[in-house]
């Protein structure tokens, strides 16, 4: 059973493995692999290579856990939680900790191993955000889950250990530190001007224009005025709404169009880079909230960095965003020759 | 003139180089030239090619700028912030800015290619200490600087690019947000029981002794209770102080001592791997702070994670610290055949 250990300074919760901890051999084993492996547990046909599925879109003539499905969600193989068993919070001398329960599933985009997400259909990947939508709200019943976190790895560099495009969802039993920031800071913004700050930025940033990469009917893209990454961007639904789940089922379209269209600008931009999005939403069961406001950030992974950056929060950027954002919005007119 | 930007939700400040931003290119073409280059300017012969050394440790009779030095401070030749200039802080909007400036160095810790920081004599690691505390004083002195963030890149994938062993110390107008979280972290325990917190993990460290990596006269390592990577160690002095620049002279050689076995252990253990530390301490120009304490996080980087991690500050860690520190604390005994 994984532990949740706080970290006594700064209230930070680590999933700590106890059981089938890894010795230093592991970790050389775990880069030598790397990409080694041709067999891919995600591919039709494989259905029996995973946990058996929680949720899929599949053709309604074929039977669970076998060919014919869309969109496929499954437990993942090795949970970085587990989903058995009671909290049992407890103090280890001056420390805190519980038991590491939660759920940790795996969203396969579709049954094609080289198909990107932006690749998909427009179709395909709203369906894809209304599994997101179905599995949050089904885990958000759990009493003892406190957030669910949405986020996708793509590529080796950005942790992503199957290159078979999937998203991961993670139900903790604890508020993720930079979740508490953010609603905390969101919160004290609120109490002092009556305004949520997400809608703030949207109104700075339609104004201002430079920053913004895209927008359509329901949602703004933009590249954040203190972006930590290059080319870092979010987006957010254009009217307030806290939760992701509990988003507008007409919005789902819009959704799936302006991801479509940042993805696959950045990945013609900076040639396929490796990239996380996380999904920043309110934690489980709380109302609808005035001040915090859900959003994607999507995060390429350009620079070697990483380095001190994590230890310190101190982050250096070596494109400002201005720059990051016309470079994404007028790619179309630079590949057809035209200028900028 | 890089710009320092405030994230309006979290208050994050990130360094915004706006002058000579970064094109999609440039992170292909910085992807490629690792490693290939073959002079470097850190070794000995070639001080002509950084800025004037700030200090030296050199051969008195031998002139600044040329050979004979054992450790040398310079300025950062690609600074991420500028020196000269006033601050300017202004609003843009609904957001914060002010102009980059602060202090930019790096310590070549010697004139050998080849050393690494743990390879070199006891006495010339304690120098290096001394040589930091030196220019940590001097940076202090000016009004405009909040915080000396001192670290260490090493390896490639740790950010490190050059492979000479070096350091660095930027002085920045703002603290940065981990160390503002840890004052007010450890400030927060201190008005509630009127302890160190750090003195207070010393104490139930010591007396549990599993997740001790090393001790001597002045220093404690351990292994943290919630530690976020494989093998992360933390380097205290055992008696409380706020700042290292405020340290005992006469504990220099302790320090030095630890830092080397700690290096040189997970060296051997971990097969050379890539890593960062940073030196955690307390703002400048604060007096001897009661609640706080500094220390060293030594984060080997071992897992290709580093993925949602950082956008989430949730971490998986999959080496529990008390097995880390096992490992590193009996190394020793394993390599010489010694059942453990």
């Amino acid at each position: 059973m994984p532990e949740l250990r706080k970290d006594p300074i700064i209230g930070r919760w680590v999933i700590i493995s106890t059981e089938r901890g890894k010795r230093p051999d592991d970790y050389k084993r775990e880069k030598k692999q790397a990409k080694s492996s041709s067999f891919c547990p995600f591919c039709e046909g494989n259905e029996d290579k995973t946990p058996p599925e929680v949720l899929a879109y599949r053709d309604p003539q074929t039977k669970p856990n076998t060919p014919g499905w869309k969109i496929r969600v499954v437990p993942n193989k090795f949970p970085a939680l587990q989903i058995e068993g009671e909290l049992g919070k407890s103090a280890v001398g001056i420390y805190d900790m519980m038991r590491g329960i939660g759920a940790h599933e795996v969203l396969i985009e579709s049954p094609w191993h080289d198909k990107k997400l932006y690749e998909l259909s427009l179709d395909h990947i709203e369906k894809i955000f209304w599994a997101l939508r179905d599995r949050s709200i089904d885990l958000n019943k759990d009493s003892r889950f406190k957030y669910i976190l949405i986020f996708k790895n793509w590529g080796e560099e950005a942790g992503a250990s199957l290159e078979h495009s999937h998203m991961q969802l993670i139900a903790t039993p604890i508020i993720p530190k930079r979740a508490m920031e953010e609603l905390s800071g969101a919160e004290f913004h609120y109490k002092l001007k009556e305004r949520c700050i997400f809608c703030d930025i949207i109104r700075q940033e339609l104004e201002f224009e430079k920053r913004v990469v895209f927008t359509n009917e329901h949602f703004i893209a933009i590249a954040p005025y203190a972006s930590r990454f290059p080319f870092e961007t979010w987006v957010l639904p254009l009217k307030h709404v806290s939760s992701f789940e509990k988003t507008e089922s007409k919005w789902f379209l819009s959704l799936a169009e302006i991801m479509q269209h940042v993805l696959g600008r950045l990945d013609e931009v900076l040639d396929s880079p490796p990239f996380n999005f996380i999904i920043h939403t309110a934690p489980c069961k709380t109302p609808d909230l005035e001040y915090y406001h859900w959003h994607i950030e999507i995060m390429p992974k350009l620079t070697r960095v990483a380095g001190f950056e994590w230890g310190s929060g101190f982050y250096i950027n070596p494109t400002p965003p201005e720059d990051a954002a016309k470079m994404i919005r007028e790619w179309g007119r630079v590949k057809n020759g035209e200028s900028v």
